[in-house]
């Protein structure tokens, strides 16, 4: 038995997200029967991030446990035969049998993408939230750098999390634009239920003008969703990768969060 | 009566191209019912780039004549809100009635989009055509430097044609690398049927080693379909812009192709 790590990418447009849902079309769903088909034994994938319903990925991770005796690093290219256009592995290796991709400490890296112009471009309203108004990109940085660090992010969770403990750690958080397209980056040791998309209608909002950027020091401190901004729609949110420290992996160094 | 220019912007995947097709759904058919119904008279717009079936668009051109007092400016808008997400005006300006998209000279610009890396990215391929060998970037370069400038494009033109002069001038060509994305830029007084296409399919054979650039010229020079490459897929190909000088559209100064 050997426990395999894939990275996974896809569009998520026509997914009602990553988890196995009776009667929908999941992420996961089309996984387990590529992989099964392909090593003619039942596989079930763990991933690391349900991610909702229409949010993209470059690099989500998930990991099965096989009998077969392809090459792990060929199992990407094989399965690849079997999947559809919009789901495709970009690599396949073997971890340890131990190795949970939600357990393990890990660093993630999500990008909020803003199309900000007069008029929607077809082509990009897919990956992007189109808003009209002309943002503050300068206001929306300022609102970002108090998001940084440590904090309790209650407020941008949303209310139908399970999780009591809300504090997680942001490592950076980048608003910049190039043309038309604003992109906020963010990478944390977790997130919460939401958390990017909250994060995103907030400072969507700071850069409307709507409030100013320190008021978002206050949404930390009241630990109250109702103080934070509106949830952003989930087609603007791709996952781009997802960091396991080689020791980490080894030490089998659970997060207990 | 008067005559409106509309700049138009389109994802092309689910159309089948631009012209109007009985029992197809075409760009230019969704364009005349949503701007019928906006003006409430029977609107037939003329488009100056007839972009094939899956060919994406930011800025092809049509112009329809109206008998309607609606501010030409606003007639982007308000039409915008009857068509739906994949097609979009980005501009509208009145301009002479005697001005005819594809008869007055113009400079226009497209973009061939090559993903270039081992795994396709679904979030990239409805814009891109995939490719898995390891492009040569300089040699594409050079094969394209060949082609700028005025010369008889037969052999890169569909045999399809009905056009019998094919001399066309190419103003610049060029080929650049970001990340993953190899762009294929190029602008010309009036390209032939599927000419960006042949040119990319064979910048493509290029890269990939299949002939060294310098076979190029021979292609030119032997006005021989067979002895191009072949037609690159028409997701790979946006329509940037089309650009009329203002002299040009006010002296109605006809371009002969």
């Amino acid at each position: 038995m050997r426990r395999i790590k894939l990275e996974v990418a896809y569009d998520g447009t026509n997914y009602c997200g990553w988890q196995l849902q009776s009667g929908h079309l999941t992420v996961e769903a089309v996984l387990n029967k590529a992989l099964s088909e392909l090593l003619k034994e039942e596989v079930a994938v763990i991933g690391a991030s349900r991610t909702d319903s229409g949010v993209h990925a470059k690099g989500n991770v998930a990991v099965f446990d096989t009998n077969s005796l392809i090459p792990s690093e060929k199992i990407s290219y094989a399965v690849n035969q079997r999947l559809p256009e919009d789901v495709k592995v970009q690599s396949s290796v073997e971890i340890p049998l131990e190795f949970h991709p939600r357990r393990v400490k890990s660093k993630k890296t999500y990008e909020y993408c803003i199309l900000n112009r007069n008029i929607l471009l077809p082509t990009e309203r897919l990956y992007t939230t189109f808003i009209y108004n002309d943002l503050d990109v300068k206001a929306m940085q300022e609102a970002a750098s108090y998001l940084v660090g440590e904090h309790d992010f209650k407020s941008f969770c949303s209310v139908k999390t399970q999780v009591t403990d809300t504090v997680r750690t942001i490592y950076s958080l980048e608003v910049s634009k190039k043309k038309d397209i604003i992109t906020i980056r963010v990478t944390g040791n977790g997130f919460l239920y939401n958390m990017v998309r909250i994060i995103a209608g907030t400072l969507i909002e700071v850069g409307r003008g709507a409030y100013p950027p320190q008021k978002v020091k206050g949404m930390l401190e009241g630990c109250d969703r109702n103080l934070a901004g509106p949830t952003a729609p989930a087609k603007g949110l791709t996952l781009i990768k997802i960091e396991y420290d080689e020791e980490n992996l080894l030490n089998n160094n659970y997060d207990i969060k």
